[in-house]
């Protein structure tokens, strides 16, 4: 993604709430990446400490926060998006520290932001910004999240362009002297025109997971985490067995494969290869049932452990809040939780 | 659910795992409970940090934490579920102290367990259990997991009186001498006829829920925590609401209500009656979009807080890691967190 964003003269801005993790950052600062994306205050505190000092907070702003706002905003170069046309004016009434400001688009995604053809709000929102002291209007955001509809790659550039045309359409109110921050793993991993964007924030990417190949943004060998499942219980009378991974586990996003709702897809523990016909067929707090080939289901004991693909490794990396790598090594997540 | 239990004479060992909190944990204790369930050993240990010395592990016995168990085992009555034939021999293999036995049996849920009628290999478990000296032969555990298909009281019956019957029918080979134990909310919230069961452990009904309404367990009333959600947005071309509260607040179960996947329900912060026809309607890692009235869309401005009912409370409970009661106190959960 480093040498994309390079290769297209783009500035990239990681989003690092897939990992949360001070290092796998180091991991982006060690190519030279200088600007981040997060989706909590939390997370941009978490990685101020560890010396990143031009965050982007792509969640719209909470007023709640001003205080933890004030105190990054005094540390770092903090930019920060507004999705409401009431928000600058209460925002700045609580400000202490100058922020950029980013209004957030929606360009299809119906979920944040203001729809990239209500013009007349966004002028009156950038007015509202500008007018006040503490508040550097710096330009557009916009996460594509419908290119999670997409099954093929030919469906994400469908959508994607779509999208971008939309997204850049408001340069007729801006000009080119402003960023155009755009960021989705499926468009940013397929797409190779970003014609008027100056800035990409993915985040899934480091890790990809199954829903990304659903999608159409990976392979299976691109994904890079995989939950470690004891296995628990064998049954006899059915080729499946139960593993420690439940819901508070993987979360619980499932893709529909085959017309069945599936959890997760183990995979072979030395070449993280799927197992031929195999997936968590269901899931409940701590329960995992996994279906296995009648050949799977003899190799596998009680006692035994399975790796298992997530759907969405954003959730998982969440909810294990720990990492260890294939050699054993520990590597730190936000929360630092110590999993049973 | 005490009163219900004693008025039954039956003996109440209540799950843990949905609430996880020692605070909560001694409201059970102030009420002469005496004996729990929890679902994973990490819970056990933490509830036996506070006391509780009569432990279920209501999951499939898990061999690679050995020196855990055997810690606990140590300090502690512990209660195990065998769900494997193999499992007995593999088991004694590292145990240093004596723990109590059950077999678990599946009723009909197809999750783990051995299948109430296939008496051989319950037979055989069981004599691979009584050989070993550390383990102790206690009964059969069932966990009628299906309850949660059921959409009213009487379905709710109707499938908790089959397993019912099937659970007990293993009475053929062990009389009445040892324990039965039975633990799903909806059958132990609605049915009133425990013939032949001899302990039971729901867990859910601490909090209820959102699906516990929909199953037909509860009413809203009786639901006892809400995610207390930041408006962090508001759109001005949709009767929607952005809040702070999204897959890793709630986690991601949903259920279907006029052919729509909702995840949460607002209440009224005052009173907690649901908002009429409000929802969320989506939620993505850090997200969720509220469907609201006109009515009620003007009543929530930026940096108001909405109270979410959850749709599963265990998994929300888990995910957010701590509470507040209405009055400020901080009530612990088993992880601790602190939440942006």
């Amino acid at each position: 993604m480093v040498d994309k964003a390079k290769r297209h003269g783009i500035k990239l801005r990681p989003h690092f709430k897939t990992h949360q993790s001070h290092d796998i950052g180091r991991l982006f600062r060690k190519e030279g990446v200088t600007a981040i994306t997060v989706s909590s205050v939390k997370m941009a505190q978490y990685f101020a400490e560890d010396g990143w000092d031009e965050i982007t907070i792509a969640f719209p702003v909470n007023l709640r926060k001003i205080e933890s706002l004030n105190e990054l905003a005094s540390k770092v170069t903090l930019n920060i998006l507004v999705s409401s046309q009431e928000t600058p004016t209460l925002l700045a009434s609580g400000l202490k520290h100058p922020v950029n400001v980013y209004i957030e688009i929606d360009c299809g995604s119906n979920r944040s932001g203001f729809r990239y053809d209500d013009i007349e709000t966004i002028q009156k929102t950038k007015e509202s910004i500008i007018e006040s002291e503490l508040l550097n209007f710096i330009g557009y955001y916009s996460h594509a999240g419908h290119t999670y509809d997409a099954r093929s790659k030919d469906e994400i550039n469908v959508i994607a362009n779509k999208a971008f045309n939309d997204f850049t359409s408001i340069k007729k109110i801006d000009g080119d002297d402003v960023e155009f921050c755009w960021g989705d793993t499926p468009s940013c991993s397929v797409v190779d025109t970003f014609e008027g964007v100056s800035a990409l924030s993915p985040g899934n990417f480091v890790f990809y997971d199954v829903m990304q190949t659903q999608i159409g943004s990976c392979e299976f060998k691109d994904i890079a985490v995989a939950l470690c499942c004891p296995v628990v219980a064998k049954k006899n009378n059915e080729l499946e067995v139960c593993v420690h991974g439940g819901a508070i586990h993987f979360s619980k996003d499932s893709i529909v494969k085959d017309g069945q709702a599936i959890f997760g897809i183990p995979v072979a523990n030395d070449t993280w290869e799927p197992l031929t016909d195999a997936y968590v067929r269901a899931i409940s707090q701590e329960h995992g049932i996994v279906k296995l080939t009648t050949h799977d289901h003899k190799r596998y004991e009680v006692g035994d452990v399975m790796y298992i693909l997530p759907i969405h490794s954003c959730l998982t990396a969440e909810a294990i809040g720990s990492y260890l790598t294939l050699e054993g090594r520990k590597v730190e997540h936000m929360s630092k939780k110590s999993r049973d």
